[in-house]
């Protein structure tokens, strides 16, 4: 058990650090920004629990407006149901007994539902429900582009979502057509790109389904930096969006519509780190590397100091280049760090440290941390 | 809490995926190969716990000849006094009275020393083992040419040596003197030269201290990457290395005296993984991403399977290129993946599952992971 990194009521100062902070006034905006957006697009928003591992974030998204989360894992899907979430669609196959019988136990609680890209799949979730009497929803994934999960567009779609249909304890529900590439595509024009031809790739399975006579409820997808595309496209009715909620510095350095930086959300997830050792007056190191947050998609940034800059990263340090027009650092200074990729930073932590005006106003458990399985 | 993974008896098939796994044959060999190696060099072998933050491997490392152990952050030395770990060095500076005082608490159960690059932090660490009544072990962090914390070799190092001397609750113990970057050098030749410069500003500083009538027990520093040329010195007397009991693909990439990979140590440390997806013939998707292996230092290598590769890593997926000469992946197939970094794969799991042939043997508990305060 971590030591739990502030008190309710504590100053930033007093925050033991590395602490993932969430700037509470950044979180609200961006959650009710994508909330309304959805509301007046007329679509629904089922935000994406990977991302943030925390049922009372979910509770806050569900709160907004939200139909309820989805989530890559078992596991994550566990933890939104006990901290009660009441509709989870797990945007992900899931493979072997064990993990289906774990989720199949969660239907007597919640709506439960589920992606397939293979019958064998569905066999084993057909007979996971069928031993608890419970009801599992499907969704044929199919691959739009990303080249990783799922069927081709099409007949091979619509005949995996015959063969759910027909399998005892589940229900066809819809599609998952999620394009995770095209994400992070660095510019408006390519993304835009991306999501035409995933829509004409959905449009096809939707006209081999109702050609077959298969009803379909639910097309779902989308993420942080496509969602505007899908959301006005008419033919995906469910945004998946997760990153939204906090941003990092991948998302930001997509590019907007215009160019510059992705601002269409604010960054409202940092990683608290302390000044622990200053050899030199432009080098100062800071007391959270690779374990506080992930470095795959490079250095974090620093939030509001001017030239101050992470040039490297190891295991528990972090240097930083105090440039000729910053401030100087000193020993025991806080520096607030911008991630490079909020996922696995946050499958870093226990806990969000909630804070608004210079104060902390909450813990939120992530007890979704590390739920791989 | 999650799902453990496995239970002793399993066999590699039964274990749930994501799981982190130890082969115990590699695992032994690489143990007792370093500490023969430290015993026939005469240096002290103080492993560090960084990279396993797991008393059950530290208590192992102890009984193969380890003085004890070193760390990072005060809550891997919580972890391994609790586990039973007699003697912890935090081989880090450590900032802040919450943290100083939790560390003196330590003092009382163990011998405990940690690093210093400032006056202030030494003038702090006193106050806290003072408030305890307790003996702190106090080092001299020197920059060796790693340029991230550490103050400079000779004079400004003595200065502050027998200023950590003189501090009431502090005892001077002698030297951080630790080349991180080397470790990682991609050729020996290279590894060779950093050490050499290396070992001429620890002899600077020895001299400055037995200049001004200090004595200095203690020569710390090494890594898996240059143990030998330290342990092989007559400088050195204390090797710190910890990545030696797991090895990863940067460790096997940084090349051996000869060429070729370097072969120094077994790998010992693997992701199981299963396959979830089979959406072509040459594409495989598995069930473990960034949230289960770290990526910044690349993906992690395919063991023990012919022309299999992972080409794409995201968030919880690992996508495979199954060559024409693999033998052909199925759903639920198990794969073994061979971490780029294991340190920061190592603190994203719970548990070790530890096997030996083909059957869970034991699992260990990963208390420190998440440690990083």
């Amino acid at each position: 058990m971590n030591v739990i990194p502030a008190q309710v009521g504590s100053t930033i100062d007093e925050i033991d650090t590395p602490a993932l902070i969430v700037d509470l006034d950044a979180f609200e905006h961006n959650l009710h920004k994508l909330a309304g957006f959805s509301r007046s697009a007329g679509v629904r928003l089922r935000p994406h629990a990977k991302t943030h591992k925390c049922p009372t974030i979910a509770l806050k998204q569900v709160a907004a407006g939200a139909v309820g989360q989805c989530c890559q894992k078992v596991g994550e899907a566990e933890a939104l149901v006990r901290g009660g979430v009441r509709d989870v669609m797990v945007s992900n196959e899931v493979v072997g007994m064990p993990k289906l019988r774990r989720l199949a136990a969660l239907a007597a609680d919640a709506t439960v539902a589920l992606c397939f890209d293979a019958k064998e799949q569905v066999d084993a979730a057909s007979r996971a429900a069928t031993e608890f009497g419970v009801t599992l929803g499907g969704l044929v994934e199919i691959d739009v582009g990303m080249q990783r999960c799922g069927v081709a567009a099409g007949n091979a779609a619509s005949d995996l979502a015959r063969y759910i249909a027909d399998a005892p304890g589940l229900r066809f529900r819809g599609l998952q057509a999620y394009h995770g590439t095209a994400q992070h595509l660095p510019s408006f024009a390519q993304r835009e790109r991306a999501i035409t031809d995933a829509a004409s790739a959905v449009r096809t399975t939707i006209d081999a389904l109702e050609h077959n006579g298969i009803i379909c409820e639910v097309i779902s997808g989308a993420g942080t930096g496509t969602f505007a595309l899908e959301g006005t496209s008419r033919i995906w009715n469910e945004l998946q969006a997760g990153s939204y909620v906090f941003m990092d510095t991948e998302y930001a350095r997509i590019g907007g519509k215009e160019g510059g930086l992705y601002t269409e959300f604010r960054h409202s997830l940092f990683v608290l780190a302390t000044v622990m050792s200053v050899p030199t007056a432009d080098r100062a190191i800071v007391d959270a590397g690779l374990k506080s947050y992930s470095g795959e998609k490079g250095p974090p940034w620093v939030h509001n100091r001017e030239d101050v800059e992470v040039v490297g990263v190891s295991d528990e340090h972090g240097k930083l280049k105090v440039g000729p027009k910053a401030e100087r650092l000193r020993m025991g200074d806080k520096v607030m760090l911008i991630p490079g990729h909020c996922d696995p930073t946050v499958n870093l932590h226990d806990w969000y440290v909630a804070v608004r005006a210079g104060r902390v106003q909450a813990l939120w458990p992530i007890t979704a941390r590390g739920a791989s399985s």
